[in-house]
């Protein structure tokens, strides 16, 4: 294959990201979200949210990084944050899927998106740093419009909340100030369950207020 | 609302992108592609292949550009390509739509994105030019890999074909022949139809060959 045809099977190959399906449902509660659709809209928040960062961030290169990280989930699946059987070896089955998949490119474009993902992986520059606040943060938003669904159906509580989230600080302390803000609201509305309470890990559906 | 708010508001009211559907298939035809997917594999497309465009363009705003550009379509619908009619009044819904979608935001991103669309639309900079070459691609390629799909449902010939995306010459004079000889390759390969061939405006299904 000539470079242009290794370009456009790479294109064609990531199609299939598409019928990825992630645990966060749509706000219109229609469907779950699919991962491709998603990398669109956290790099859309990027885009409007960028003044955010807590450091100066390139903005270009927080887009791609958006646009690339989940591309490995199309061998790799998606794996739901709170799974941690599935995150033991999630970084293994994804480097499996990185190589496969970039490989397809003209090996300069292999190399350069495979240091781009690595970058977020690492989560060691501002603009990682920032793009996973965004991928954090979203799930987050799903779960607030839609009564706390996804929360609900797998009995996350609170602090499980608190502890995955808090990552957003690194990249943003406004937007965790506002996603605390917005948990502890969840919690008192009675759509994420409060750890101390009693009883069965589910909670009841609450009063949508987000 | 204070700022953030009006932020996070946005990224609500985008989500909807999700739900509308072209005429697209995935490459798997599965199903119909959405424009939120869509506009992420566009985006996807210009990080891959902005080398071949005509004139040296800014990068970060073709990716800026192809993210917001169907986020109208919330409101004004997908409007298929080949659909005479429905693109007679698309101009004016597609204004009414971003009047109202993009003033969700701050004053000055609402303005902002405005401008970026604005641009996209009116096809002026190389940085359009080329988002547009990218924009009627994708679908040639979605075609041409579901041997036709979406050509045969809709009873579309080459010529209309070629007229179509002979647009993608203004942004990238390597694209349009790569898809000049796909689109010849399709027709002889008995996936879109010649408008020489007399009778039915339905194509038979033929053998894919992409």
């Amino acid at each position: 294959m000539n470079r242009i045809e290794k370009q456009i099977a790479f294109i064609k190959e990531i199609d299939k990201l598409k019928e990825v399906y992630r645990r966060s449902y749509l706000f219109s509660q229609s469907r779950n979200e699919n991962s491709a659709e998603h990398c669109w809209h956290v790099s859309m928040m990027a885009v409007i949210l960028s003044e955010h960062a807590n450091l100066n961030v390139n903005l270009s290169r927080v887009v791609e990084m958006l646009l690339v990280h989940d591309i490995v989930e199309i061998d790799a699946g998606d794996t739901f944050c709170y799974d941690e059987g599935g995150n033991l070896d999630k970084n293994k089955r994804e480097q499996e899927a990185a190589n496969r998949i970039f490989s397809i490119l003209p090996d300069d474009q292999s190399d350069r998106l495979m240091k781009l993902w690595r970058e977020y992986e690492n989560a060691d520059t501002p603009e990682a740093k920032f793009a996973i606040a965004l991928d954090r943060l979203m799930p987050l938003l799903h779960n607030l419009g839609t009564s706390g669904k996804s929360w609900r159906e797998n009995g996350i509580t609170k602090n499980q909340v608190l502890e995955r989230n808090e990552k957003i600080d690194n990249g943003s302390h406004a937007l965790w100030e506002y996603a605390k803000q917005n948990i502890l609201k969840a919690v008192e509305n009675g759509i994420l369950k409060d750890d101390a309470e009693p009883g069965s890990s589910h909670c009841p559906e609450g009063a949508g207020f987000f």
